[in-house]
């Protein structure tokens, strides 16, 4: 058994949304393909992955650096020991062959989108749910997700967002994320107000700055924000100022949430051991398709384990299949979804609806692509010659 | 004025050279051209820039990514306020709009690439040699070089070895730093027992681990190493461990050096804050081809500057013309040299030669490109249509 190629492609992600830092309409996903030898019920198994939303313009780093590591490979060197799969670990560590330490970026990203075809791939020949496969007899077939959004949005101002987040309530969801730091405090004080008066508590309602305050504003939100008891108040500052965060953990006695913006274990670790997070209080947020990829978080979630986090603090970002599959495999707290954006990218199977919070895991082999229809139209374009 | 095109070219690097972690004999170097509209003594002004060795296939992000960032611009969005010449600062923050803060990698490099090629300009439009114009009055034109090689090589042996520090020491350098970590220790300190013969005392040695050692691994070596008396040892650890650092540093009485893997400001500050490092003793080699270029290393040596840091603990990794003007303009302790290898990128003017450790900083206008003929005729193929 062996891999035949590896192919990528670029898609643009339709998306004219903006968060405080971030205007998504010019950016692409690279989609990948990893395409094997092996035929399962007549079809050939082909695994595949994409990347996270904002780091585009991978095609280079995937196709002329990362994948020749794998094809100049021979197939005994990345088949497991029982020979009957593909070794994921075996061929992200050919990836890294040759790469210097240090540094965690955009490489994270593109490795992370080969590193997750590898494994549907390897679920598939498995003939089983990623989250089974990953997760065994501990895995949960139910997860809960909460609805991120509150975009900033000129058009739509209070009233949009009343309706949107109506709209996610309506559609199964009990907890709501928005976006803060894009418009004065007094602003975004009434956008506050107005989602909470329709989710009903404090603990229903996340706000996400996308690390964009500095110290003075930092502090000024969390002051303001403390009495609501909100859920968690997210990236307050640089997320890799780990010594801000820890200012803020000092002054804020409700949740702090962070960690999509960490691409490696190393930076978890430092996460952990330097920013003040309180393992019984806050939350971690890292992002298997931006950390180069399922293998890489397994190992993330082992060392919050050891260094005496539960699992339940581990909310991952992405909004997709791949990290619902992990949330539903480890146990973790939940599950981020974006409810209609970063299409087709993002959301769980068409199947499956949100129910009172929760959304059932995917039945399907694999990470469960085949089971989201827009989806798998656009990566089957991947592999029509 | 205004820039009227950038273009990007992957040049590979000929290096048969390995250290403890990498072959870089398949690796590329991203060259960029910024073309301007502007005329100096009948020929147009192109400011040059490239990067770093190791963090290849740049080609997209750079082209497709961020090169599209400056060329929406108006020419008066990035002209300084007296009128006359570009504002570097204002370009590089047009290439970082929309982009996802944290994550320091590729994209550091990338940013880079161009950046650098814009300062090129800059001089070149100022009329004066880039070490001149930042460092001002105070610039120093002559700076320190130390030698950096001592690369494994199955062949050459120990005798090798020797040859290649005396041919160091013929030509001018008075430091030679080597590499460890590539073969076992007993092995490791053969080779420098062998140099140090040569060299004649610890201070002029520097051994560099490239941060493959686990903790069991840099202690074994630091406590081996310390009774050498090294000028220092390089990146015992994971160059992002910052508790790993700071253990070996309490463990070792001699100057530590790292930080060439650390991209940005964000991580040089996090360096400083939490690796342990004493600003009496130890080293950082900030590289300003792989952390965004020259703005950032400017924000990075002000950062040190308040942290108590004397600039004379500053090294900065990279070993070309860019390295060495930053050295002069800001009185950086000295500059790291590959001799020979990395070539054309690596290495100095052809006239300058090493003289007792000193080499003179050029008299171009800009970083200094045309005064390294086999480095200005590949540069030169980026614009000849």
């Amino acid at each position: 058994m062996q891999i035949l190629e590896i192919r990528e492609k670029s898609i643009p992600i339709h998306s004219s949304i903006r968060n405080a830092v971030v205007d998504f309409s010019n950016m692409n996903i690279s989609a990948v393909a990893v395409i094997t030898d092996i035929i399962k019920e007549g079809k050939r198994v082909i695994g595949f992955g994409f990347n996270s939303n904002g780091r585009y313009s991978q095609s280079d780093l995937i196709n002329n650096r990362l994948t020749p590591r794998i094809m100049e490979l021979k197939p005994d060197e990345y088949i497991n020991k029982k020979g009957n799969n593909f070794d994921p670990v075996k061929l992200k560590a050919a990836m890294l062959k040759n790469e210097k330490p240090g540094g965690h970026g955009e490489r994270a990203i593109a490795v992370a989108a080969i590193e997750i075809a590898i494994w549907d791939a390897v679920a598939k020949i498995a003939e089983t749910p990623l989250w089974k496969l990953l997760g065994g007899q501990g895995a949960q077939s139910k997860v809960f997700v909460y609805a991120a959004g509150g975009y900033y949005d000129a058009e739509k101002g209070i009233k949009g967002l009343r309706d949107e987040v109506n709209k996610y309530l309506d559609n199964g969801y009990t907890w709501v994320k928005i976006k803060i730091g894009g418009m004065s405090l007094d602003q975004d004080l009434k956008r506050i107000d107005a989602a909470l008066e329709l989710l009903g508590s404090g603990d229903k309602l996340a706000v996400d700055a996308n690390g964009r305050f500095d110290r003075r504003r930092a502090f000024q939100y969390a002051d303001a924000l403390e009495s609501y008891g909100l859920r968690w108040f997210e990236e307050p500052g640089d997320p890799l100022d780990f010594s801000l965060n820890a200012e803020v953990v000092a002054r804020y006695r409700n949740a702090i949430a962070t960690g999509e913006n960490l691409f490696s274990l190393q930076d978890a670790t430092n996460l952990l051991r330097h920013a003040g997070l309180r393992s019984n209080v806050d939350y971690v947020q890292f992002d298997p398709s931006l950390a180069y990829g399922v293998t890489e978080n397994i190992e993330i979630i082992k060392m919050m384990s050891s260094n005496g986090w539960s699992v339940e603090q581990f909310f991952p970002h992405g909004g997709n299949l791949l990290s619902l599959a992990l949330t539903g495999a480890f146990k973790l707290g939940g599950c981020e979804s974006y409810p209609g954006v970063f299409q087709p990218f993002g959301g769980f199977s068409d199947s499956n609806l949100i129910e009172n919070g929760f959304v059932n895991l995917p039945e399907e082999p694999g990470i469960g692509f085949e089971g989201k229809a827009d989806l798998h139209n656009l990566l089957s374009t991947l592999v029509r010659d």
